[in-house]
């Protein structure tokens, strides 16, 4: 590979490192950095854009804050004239699961694919700007392909190398069955590269293997292998899990301001550094100042995370609605007596529980009977009202808020 | 699976145990051996005959007595009616090798492939009954298979499975590569099986776990599985390793009566009883009559030697060749100077050798002055003659054959 970085002028130079600098924030890795200087040096010498490849699972599009992490990384290599590349997986998507046993991973059908694409496509408009995106479909590649091809493909890659995959190690460790085909998706990805001669790919550090299976193979065919950018995970409001659909700990792109604002206000504290961080708008310096601040006492913990639920609902809503989200959470916790952090439950029982009974199933208080005192001493509300008594029945609704007394407070989702 | 043989009369369960008593001769597994009987059963009850896969590689059309050990038996299920399908794995050599890293193994073209199928024909019929023989190219199904169809298939056998083969084992323990297209070939092999519906695969004992995978993909598919009928391997002329054209320790099908039965005489003592049992049209009572006799020391091993090398001639080019090919050895070592048996060396050198340096090369004779002195003494000699001068210059000939004393002799063959 040429060395484009000595071909600099000075001001060239100082570009290419304003461009490092706003990269490298956030990031967990980049592999290797040398190279990506490199090819942001050569495209400023060549006026050629750079082209970096985001791919996506076609059957779960619903968006996430999860998901902005590496978003947010796309718009600034956009906003420098550089290209991104939408790649929509829709071929494996449309095989599913070929062993017949995941019934989640069902084929899906052309009108589910691009319906999904759609769906990311509205919602990533909230970050990206969409009219200069690429977007791929990896099935008008992969399906063409023949046996001879595959197998060409195949022997350009060791079996010790994908058993190197950490969930593969595991399983081989464990005697747990690894499927041939399982060994062609990591492959795939690797092929998608080569077809879109990506200079880089962004992913979250759960796709490091993957994202260097494009590496291999782009150099086994003899052109400039990519950089991997490795994004943090993003924890959901757990505090334990990544952010995702499954685990119902997720803030979704599209979800309603008052829905944004209490489900942000639910984070635990010590995530609030990394969503600032990873999923707002705040320069670095601010996001730093604010950490300080919280280290030291200066700032209070809740002002800072009524910040944080503010940004992001004013990130996807506006002003005025962030704002108007605010109010309302205010009025439903009384002020003055907002909790530190609530507890997201995901129920999944019921439509209709009598109130004694929900207290306990969600371990409010010890017993019925000390639910039933603590109604009738007026000491539990739900999201603001008090409840009158305890034969009342509560129908569950996404986002309901349960109080007990001035500490415990906890917030329903559906399942 | 139904069980046929329960079905059987009197006289057709004494036809099943005569098929499978002549099946068994000289057999090294039979995997099942019951399922073997009842799909005779099967046949008998039904008229249609048992289907035998015998899998051919394209690039090595030269068929040699190693060969014929299955031959010999696919023989014995086609003069029982039953239907012999040659399989030609084209699709593999029409890929060559595609790591690049072996020469050997080119991509053959149609015209190779198709020139070297009509040689495996020419062959065969000295064995087989060609008339009735299917012959199929599995390029013709693996070859329209695409990436889709591919990892459904893949998706048929674990990982774990595949690494069990021996020569994968040992590569992992190792730590030596094993490119993942290798996987494709046992692969292949099974899936060919599911083609053709066939209800045996014959082959050496080498082929254990490729045959083993036919009966895994018909599973697989829910068809009835094959029985693998394995074969011993037959040592070559070299008492160690399986006769191959690669080792040079091969006696072809299609050579000369004197080569036939030269050759034959260079065989160790100890093999004898098993070229008898494997490559001849001996019934076993007389195999094992000779065996009996060589054991006693009532039969010379010379004798039985002679018997094999006539036995062997006669079987490709009839008794009077094998007579005239006899008396020629004979006159060659001088009646009563037979020496019990010839090392055959291959020469790997030039082509025209002094013959002093040919004795020291060949470790018969320790130095030059040695040789020169034998040559002097006239204790030289070359396919019966006998050298004159130290200085002769010898032409290297495929068999030549070389005497030093009464005692030592060597064969040579070329590279």
């Amino acid at each position: 590979m040429a060395d484009n970085v000595n071909q600099l002028s000075a001001e060239q130079l100082k570009e290419v490192n304003r461009q490092m600098t706003l990269y490298r924030q956030g990031v967990q890795d980049i592999i290797p950095p040398e190279e990506l200087e490199n090819k942001i040096a050569r495209s400023l010498l060549t006026g050629v854009p750079l082209k970096i490849k985001l791919g996506l699972d076609p059957s779960a599009p619903d968006v996430h804050l999860g998901h902005t992490v590496v978003l947010n990384k796309m718009r600034q290599f956009q906003d420098n004239g550089h290209i991104i590349q939408l790649l929509i997986g829709d071929f494996t998507g449309k095989i599913g699961d070929p062993t017949g046993k995941s019934v989640a991973r069902k084929p899906l059908t052309d009108e589910e694919v691009s319906h999904n694409a759609k769906t990311y496509f509205e919602q990533f408009s909230k970050v990206l700007d969409m009219k200069k995106v690429e977007l791929h479909y990896n099935s008008s590649w992969l399906a063409k392909l023949n046996f001879e091809e595959v197998i060409k493909l195949a022997s350009k890659i060791t079996v010790a190398r994908l058993l190197e995959r950490d969930d593969f190690d595991e399983r081989m460790a464990l005697h747990k069955p690894i499927s041939v085909h399982e060994f062609f998706y990591p492959i795939m990805q690797g092929y998608d590269s080569v077809v879109l001669e990506n200079d880089i790919e962004l992913g979250g550090t759960d796709q490091h293997f993957n994202i260097l299976m494009g590496r291999h193979f782009q150099e086994k065919e003899g052109k400039e292998p990519q950089v991997a950018l490795l994004m943090p995970l993003l924890e959901g409001l757990d505090g334990n899990d990544k952010m995702s659909k499954s685990k119902n700990n997720y803030i979704g792109i599209d979800e309603k301001p008052t829905d944004m604002y209490g489900k942000t206000m639910s984070l635990p504290d010590h995530l609030m550094i990394k969503y600032f961080q990873l999923i707002t708008d705040l320069s670095p310096k601010e996001v730093d100042s604010i950490a300080k601040g919280l280290e030291s006492g200066e700032r209070h913990p809740r002002d800072e995370k009524m910040r944080l639920a503010r940004t992001i609902t004013r990130m996807y809503h506006g002003a005025e609605a962030a704002q108007h989200a605010e109010q309302q959470f205010i009025s439903v916790f009384r002020e003055g007596n907002l909790p530190k952090y609530v507890t997201t439950v995901v129920w999944e029982g019921e439509e209709h529980v009598r109130i004694t009974e929900l207290l306990v199933i969600l371990n409010m208080l010890p017993s019925k009977s000390e639910a039933r005192k603590m109604i009738e001493n007026n000491g539990v509300k739900l999201s603001g009202e008090t409840v009158k008594s305890p034969h009342d029945t509560v129908t569950i609704q996404d986002g309901l808020i349960i109080q007990v007394g001035k500490r415990k407070t906890v917030r329903l989702a559906r399942a």
